[in-house]
């Protein structure tokens, strides 16, 4: 049986029928893509890259990591057959305007194309994801010729994109980089400095390396108003394709727990000889460009957590289904023949709980990416609330997936039983790749304390408002079917303990306690997720049962529906009820985080 | 800064303040150990060996891997200099009675010696553990003849004894294990089959290897009836220490993710030529013999995970300690310092977490060490209610440092931010260690179903009111001091939740939906570790007081149990409101776990 990693039709049913993406194209924006059938092809032509040339080198690229050697970084041979295929099918051009030969596809569209790539192979989507972000942000950002100079080579897939942001004495303080750029008289600037867990800074696929990186003019204010964004090439482009060293060195390359196929890079700029970076845009503004391209790397990485933790699941479900072991409760007599493990009710648990995991993650996923799309495509009023919900759900959707999936992919080891943990099976690989995401590009504690401190609070709390009124309407809907009425008034109960819970906090924060306010943010985002999910839940639920109540199925499909109600009654059941443990944990009086001694750590 | 891996102070306040283990040596059976001074001197020079031959090579031993190389499991070198350093401290004869020349522990006193060894270096304390329990195996259920012949060289640290239960067909049921045994005149058997994952099964430090193993006698009984116990070793033991070989192959070493360091093997018996075994005790009783092992080997499990957590917590701690990043919230000026990480509210959750985790967890243990020493030494009754606390108590210590611990070690990854993903800090390496603790010796799913199905209907549920006794005396000293007495009152809440939901599941029994009942024992094993551990809390709590309030402590001492209380407090806030959750949970009349068609998984 050919292993699954992501179900096609679960995509299919989150992007049309729960989400409506196909009718993005109803937009001017995307009129030119067509419809749901054209979305169809150009999925199924991602899938057929990941299928050939992605996912049977999962394994591989594991087995054989990336690594530094001779003064170059080590790939394995398959990259360059991947980015070869993924820039043939076009798929680096794809969210690039028409006027600069982009196809100018829904980002969304795009993304469920990542989600494929992240499922089958994660470390090599990597270098895909990375590239086209740096792209996004010369395109939104650059000047003329910035764009005509970098933007075609990296649309081919030749030239590779990162993002240079982390220094080994700052980490999650971006206030203290100290990458420093001197002006020259051409215009242009000399930069110094190091940055370390550069992905994909350096490889054997691509010929050059352009780096999107965030350094201090010299003179610039101190802390994240001093921060400029810079092109830096490692080889310099001048007349007729000829590429001139530009002193980037890259001196080493990480050796990683989890995705070990993909390269994670120590860079020095300008110490060997000049380096020469291209400013983007105005100076000092170089975080806030960042920052927009932020949303999209977040969801991106809540993504992969959910496209690791799909894989998992659905290698896990095929051995539950085809191993045999033990015999039901109650039917212990050893002459008859074991069972397949899915028999078991605790394996049924682990089994359900990733469906169900994977489900509401990569519907809320979808949710983010239909906001994401939506912002650029309405205006006034609406657009101010597309983005609102986006900035509002951002945090959530990267940490989420990023933190749930661990006990996902957990329990698809546990399936495995002893030989999980061999590395003669997969499920181990899974569980190493996927506990990167809660740091990637904010870690957890930051998320929360960006939800919870500035998200919440943008615009008078307006956000967080029309959240709510996204789920009452939600759970109106729901309340009137007689199955999924209980769980409308579960979800109802759920923000009532959210709601009450901000405002306990907020009287904090309104006393002065700031610290108090925010000590615990990270209780108040997993109370955050479970109501998201429980929102994503309801919506599925309401698509599953108009669906059924249509009554005009084929077997398959109406399992199908009957698939994710199994779901949602697993998250109700097992999932929600989390809500009163954070509740209580989030109102309780003492808080020993901030009062304890450093000496009695010990 | 030396590196910590196990608080030594921690240590004796379990053992000596909160469990009196010191009082064993009242006993006759164990007063030649003298009291606590020596106890104190044999633990001191565990933590020498650790530190000396054990901690400096834990990620040597995981960067060198065991293999099977040319026919033969290669092993780290060092492996032989630590059996050496074990054997010469005594350390293999702790258990032994005095009369076979062993020095008759208190088992809790070995196990200490074996917490520190798997603190610093779980890898090389996996070889020590399994082979001191076939040991015991030998020494309780052999014969003359085979405690005569193989407990002097097990003894001497010189044959490595191991248990060989699982096949690849049978993994956790064992009522499925094939391998077979054929009666011989002399009184021997012939034995033909496989064992998988056989821990320390074949390496470079010892000069033979002696299989505990499990196997049928031709035309025994099915199903678990028919199983008996055989001594099987590699090479036969002849005159004059000649040792002929007994066609016991090691045809593989298991490639884990973690535990790198610890031969995993497959062996083969009779396939090349005949492999002798001798039968250990009655035939068919083999299981009820290893079963009387394995709570020993179950505690070892519980008291492994909380001991790697303890090694990634003060690793995380120190850490924490030295680095530089970020300010206070409020105190956001660029141009300050940045603070040590312990400053931040979220980093000091992250580590009380661990903190609190590891000190709940080996309290936990050391209460069943307690409980399993005093069944040795007491009688009747007293006896009785030992051993029942213990077979209730053991499935529970197995299973919440497993599970708990993992995200124990996952906060510790976390402290370091991206460099905890790296190889080249140790974090991501507990991370990967620990994770086979919840799937050892009865993965988290057969010891919840051992919990709720054998051992809380033992005696008529006996050992459930002995452990409730237990808890309410606690309780009762508790509500006594002002400062407890919330937390008193907190247990007590737990401990009717407990009742409530196992009088829930009870009643379903009762009607004979044996499989409802059972369905989820998982979240009533997680719910009753969750009481164990406030309960654990409550004696820390009880006794740290009484410390403070005596008044004449050291500034250092008081610190300490200041640290304990912060634990204390960390517990009631942030770990036991889940007691809520999973209550809702267990109450809730849905069972969509049971009731999923297998075409809805999809």
């Amino acid at each position: 049986m050919k292993r699954e990693y992501l179900s096609m039709e679960l995509l299919r049913y989150l992007l049309y029928d729960v989400h409506g993406i196909d009718r993005l194209t109803d937009y001017p924006r995307f009129s030119h893509v067509g419809g749901r059938e054209e979305i169809d092809l150009l999925l199924q032509s991602a899938r057929d890259i990941a299928d050939r040339e992605m996912f049977p080198f999962f394994k591989e690229m594991d087995m054989h990591p990336v690594e530094h050697r001779d003064g170059h970084v080590r790939t394995h041979p398959q990259l360059k057959r991947i980015f070869r295929a993924v820039a043939d099918a076009g798929w680096f051009t794809a969210t690039t305007e028409l006027e600069r030969g982009g196809t100018q596809l829904p980002y969304s569209v795009f993304s469920s194309a990542q989600l494929i790539f992240e499922a089958a192979n994660n470390s090599a989507q990597g270098y895909l994801g990375v590239s086209t972000g740096a792209l996004d942000l010369i395109a939104s950002f650059g000047n003329e010729v910035l764009r005509a100079t970098y933007m075609p080579p990296m649309m081919e897939g030749r030239w590779q994109g990162t993002m240079a942001l982390t220094e080994p004495q700052a980490g999650s303080s971006l206030s203290d980089i100290r990458t420093s750029a001197t002006p020259m008289p051409d215009g242009s600037y000399h930069i110094t400095g190091q940055k370390i867990f550069i992905s994909a800074g350096e490889h054997e696929a691509c010929e050059n390396f352009i780096h999107l990186t965030l350094a201090r003019i010299e003179g610039a204010p101190a802390g994240t108003k001093g921060i400029s964004l810079f092109v830096v090439p490692k080889f310099l482009p001048g007349g007729e394709r000829s590429l001139a060293y530009n002193h980037v060195q890259c001196v080493a390359d990480f050796q990683k727990m989890g995705q070990r196929g993909y390269a994670t890079t120590h860079l020095i700029f300008g110490e060997q000889g000049a380096t020469k970076a291209f400013l983007v845009g105005e100076p000092h503004k170089g975080l806030s460009y960042m920052f927009q391209m932020m949303n999209a790397a977040r969801i991106v990485v809540g993504q992969t957590a959910a496209a690791v933790a799909s894989a998992a699941y659905h290698y896990a479900l095929q051995y539950a289904t085809e191993r045999p072991q033990g015999r039901p409760i109650g039917g212990k007599d050893p002459l008859q023949e074991p069972v397949p493990i899915i028999r078991h009710a605790d394996v049924r648990r682990m089994l359900l709980q990733q469906k169900c995991f994977v489900e509401g993650a990569l519907s809320l996923v979808a949710e983010c990416l239909k906001w994401f799309d939506l912002e650029k495509v309405l205006e006034g009023d609406e657009k101010r609330k597309a983005w609102l919900l986006l900035e509002l759900l951002t945090p959530i959707v990267k940490t989420w997936p990023s933190e749930e999936g661990l006990r996902s992919v957990s329990n698809a080891l546990q399936v495995f039983g002893g030989y999980g943990f061999t590395m003669d099976f997969d499920a181990q690989q899974y569980y190493r790749d996927i506990r990167i995401m809660s740091i990637y590009e904010g870690t957890t504690g930051i998320q929360s304390i960006d939800l919870l401190g500035r998200k919440l609070t943008m615009d008078g709390g307006r956000a967080a408002q029309l959240l709510g009124a996204e789920i009452s309407a939600e759970i109106s809907r729901a309340s009137a079917d007689t199955l999924l009425a209980p769980y409308a008034a579960a979800t109802a109960r759920a923000v009532q303990t959210w709601q009450k819970a901000l405002l306990h906090l907020q009287a904090l924060a309104g006393g002065g306690d700031t610290e108090r306010y925010l000590a615990d943010a990270n209780l108040f985002m997993e109370l955050s997720g479970l109501v998201a999910i429980a929102w994503q839940w309801l919506k599925m639920g309401n698509r599953s049962q108009a669906a059924l109540r249509a009554g005009d199925l084929s077997d398959s499909s109406a399992a199908f529906h009957r698939g994710r109600l199994a779901s949602l009654r697993f998250y109700f059941k097992y999932e929600l009820p989390r809500t009163s443990a954070l509740s209580e944990s989030l109102m309780h009086g003492d808080a020993p985080t901030l009062h304890t001694e450093v000496d009695a750590f010990r």
